[in-house]
């Protein structure tokens, strides 16, 4: 049984969906927990893509955390920093964040499957990509681990606005406010090896970042 | 016994401690992961802070996992993006990225030291911050746990540069490079609630992040 209700500031909880979604959607990398065969606390971070109803994450078949993996119970926490709440006291100031975590167990995916998620998650990292660039070979799949967790069992926190001081505080000299982080720009690169008279594609100009 | 050695890629390993030192730097939250006295994986999303030869975390005492933490053995992910390796096939791409783990158990700050590592985390996330407001309350410090672990056992992987196609690759037509992301630019916002006049203090302004 998974325990997924906190147990302080149930205000921060929500079971919106879409708010789980617009995460995903602005979040690249996660972090996944479980537990080895030796019974010590192991994670992997890894790029993380939605697929429908599911997470897909991919690795080597060389990688034997990620061999280990599939059928272990795991937890998947994606978490994104929107600003600084800046309160009047140290002591109220905080992360302006939103954290989810999913819970359940990775399955190894094959055949079209495999494919298909591969390919979600090239263009989660570069939209359009995959039509960009030559399919991948037989040897490239056999030597990829693409595992997949249904979005099922999941929490959401999400902590914004502003903080909530102390009476006394209020009436003190100290700012508050908060700090708002935008989007990272991004600068593109041509390898020093890329032949003349190729120009960057549509798939990795105008890419903003926001982790 | 913890394997901290890759079993692959072990080309990304560091051993430099520059290279870790600068990661924290750079990055406000970690994931910490360890296993629940029932046996199952278990996580926390928190801010980090590094202080001296430790790491330094806090929650609340009212959190079920912060408590559950000291003694136990743990494992701390630092994760941060810099970017995305393009390559000339879907299956040499991948992200640039800097990831730190760092193993041990944490134990419960109290009395200076804990006093101490908040000050940290509070200028941490805002440098000069403790200076420009009141010092914490008694009552204050009894709600908060601080825990810290050392910076003892840990690996490092750094993934940058560009990809190394295969030579077949590298005749078509496909672009390669990488895509950097810069620092998320800030914008600064008073609380709705701010007495007149007081206007924003050094701590808040021209922060950048990178998280």
């Amino acid at each position: 049984m998974v325990n997924t209700e906190p147990t302080r500031l149930p205000e921060l909880m929500t079971h919106d969906r879409d708010q789980l979604d617009s995460l995903l959607e602005s979040t690249i990398v996660a972090t996944i927990a479980f537990v080895a065969p030796d019974g010590s606390p192991a994670l992997i971070p890894t790029a993380v893509a939605q697929w429908g109803e599911r997470l897909v994450v991919h690795g080597s078949t060389g990688s034997r955390w990620m061999r280990q993996l599939p059928g272990s119970p795991a937890v998947v926490s994606i978490t994104a920093v929107d600003g600084i709440i800046v309160a009047r006291s140290a002591f109220e100031s905080s992360l302006a964040y939103r954290s989810a975590v999913v819970f359940g167990a990775f399955e190894s995916l094959t055949g079209d499957d495999q494919r298909a998620a591969l390919e979600v998650l090239t263009d989660r990292l570069l939209p359009g990509r995959v039509a960009e660039v030559r399919a991948s070979t037989r040897k490239e799949l056999a030597a990829t681990l693409v595992l997949s967790m249904p979005i099922k069992t999941w929490s959401l926190r999400v902590s914004a606005g502003f903080a909530d001081d102390h009476p006394a505080d209020l009436e003190g000299d100290a700012w508050a406010g908060r700090v708002v982080f935008g989007d990272r720009p991004s600068t593109v690169e041509p390898a020093p090896d890329l032949r003349a008279g190729i120009s960057a594609p549509p798939s990795v100009n105008g890419i903003s970042a926001r982790h």
